[in-house]
């Protein structure tokens, strides 16, 4: 019998995740849940679309529940809530408020016996991994994380929210002489600015002042003004055709020493080119949910993330082939 | 209490399993084992050097040994027997095999309710793990990997067998052409010749011929045969100088499409740069040997690989830090 999936909520990473499942031989879309009516929903695939009101019914027709929400409001609330009735997995990526969030979802899916993986994707996720394979294997070292070139979304946010602004897109893009010196195994010290520049697309309202917007931007605390960042204005038409992407990517390094004396240093890269960010992260949501229903079947449950996953849960291809092909 | 290691053999891995405990605050070298006699090893280490006749007596004092002998003769035989008497971990690396390894060593550790864990290092080992994550997350994709730059053991062993040649080192380097297209994404079916070159630095006998030995070399079959492969005759005091080193490394990459109609592209890349091969495998070793034991200390028995450790188990740093710092 297949693993019955259900998807909470219905943006960009809920349909990330509907594609992934069709790429699974052991795993079935089972229905999607929304807080919105039901009726007014049209989803890709031929399964049930049901309002939330409702989920407590679905209890035991569901193996494991995909939360689709964002981090800022909906998953604080909606993990630990859901843990309550349902093996989850979530993708809560503000790195600060994790063991918060950890606390509360462990607390509700350790009383319901539930298994709640939170913090699932590639940043928070397969970066988050290499850091700490990186830190096993060289406890001598430094870490680095760029990000990039990609959309952030809670930059383009507060730029749209800056008065004359119609649409803002802004990319996040590591700088090449600082990935070159860590690639070199120089371990600089960088500073915020050295790491990332920051550019920004915006439309602007007719008549708005360019000037006055270029410089809200640049001059923004926390989200601009540690950071070279360039202004772009530009039509509405170019906006849509060149900046509705959802392309993403970054690099984790590792470089750490060895030896003796230390004599010996050594780099570890992992790099990621993303085309689709919803589409990947989808699909290490739904490898992850695998892994979760896995640990469930075992009897065990509470809160877990990345870091408590044994990598052959992940797969569906079973242990002998994974060691006859992939070791 | 520190967890107590014990070390089998004392070639370079072994030396680099030496100096990695050094850098863990939790784990502790208790004593080098030897097929030598013991009083003709000098160790850097203030501990015992045992015979490996003795073994049997330290069966309680050793929490884990790391072996460190080779694959081709001392691994198949010494892992399943020492499996009975202790929690052990090796390095066996000769792919093919490891099927039918996994199983002697399991039937050996399940019998003596031991954790015997097989293949760490770096490939087989955190490439294996690569190659596992870049499945598991992206199904429909395809696979690559490189060594290199670096030298092969088995490769200028087999030139130093050839008439005439005194001495020889065998570099196997990754084409850059290949490298680039798989990270553009390009998907391309590469044959063996394309994906890399060999270089090999000689030292030949006193009136050896030189044509003769190059010939030899290009067209020994599985090894060379198959390469374009460049030959350089040097004098022993360069070969001692400039081909001493340790240096290693490889790449890892992923490409994988994702979408409705397999429209997003991915690329998942992971790459090492080594300067010291045993060295930083006898730190794969070690964090691992920190797993095994916590594996065994849970009432776990039989064979594992890296395919079964949860990355958590390999850090010294507790679940609630690696959450705050890592993730």
């Amino acid at each position: 019998m297949k693993t019955r999936v259900g998807i909470l909520g219905y943006g960009n990473l809920a349909k990330g995740v509907e594609l992934a499942l069709r790429r699974t031989t052991d795993m079935e879309l089972t229905a999607v849940f929304t807080r919105r009516d039901p009726s007014s929903l049209k989803i890709a695939s031929d399964v049930p679309v049901v309002s939330v009101s409702e989920v407590e019914a679905w209890k035991d027709r569901i193996d494991v529940m995909i939360l689709c929400g964002g981090s800022a409001t909906d998953l604080p609330k909606q993990t630990p809530y859901f843990a309550r009735f349902f093996n989850v997995i979530d993708s809560f990526d503000t790195h600060t408020d994790i063991p918060a969030h950890f606390e509360a979802v462990d607390t509700a899916a350790r009383e319901s016996g539930h298994i709640a993986m939170i913090s699932v994707g590639w940043d928070p996720g397969l970066f988050s991994l290499m850091r700490a394979y990186a830190a096993a294997v060289l406890p001598d070292g430094k870490d680095y994380t760029f990000w990039g070139k990609g959309v952030s979304q809670g930059h383009s946010d507060a730029v749209r929210r800056i008065p004359g602004v119609k649409n803002a897109k802004q990319y996040t893009i590591p700088v090449d002489a600082a990935l070159e010196a860590v690639r070199n195994g120089e371990m600089p010290e960088l500073t915020t600015r050295e790491k990332h520049t920051r550019e920004v697309f915006v439309v602007a309202e007719p008549d708005a002042d360019h000037s006055a917007i270029e410089t809200a931007i640049k001059e923004m605390p926390k989200y601009f003004s540690d950071y070279d960042t360039t202004v772009h204005f530009i039509d509405e038409e170019t906006f849509l055709r060149d900046h509705s992407g959802m392309a993403h990517g970054g690099f984790v390094f590792r470089s750490g020493v060895t030896g003796a004396e230390d004599e010996h240093r050594h780099i570890m890269e992992f790099s990621l080119k993303i085309d689709s960010n919803p589409e990947f992260t989808g699909s290490v949501l739904t490898a992850y949910a695998r892994a979760a229903f896995r640990l469930a079947k075992m009897g065990q449950s509470g809160c877990r993330t990345v870091f408590d996953i044994a990598p052959a849960l992940l797969l569906e291809m079973d242990e002998a082939e994974m060691r006859a092909h992939l070791l």
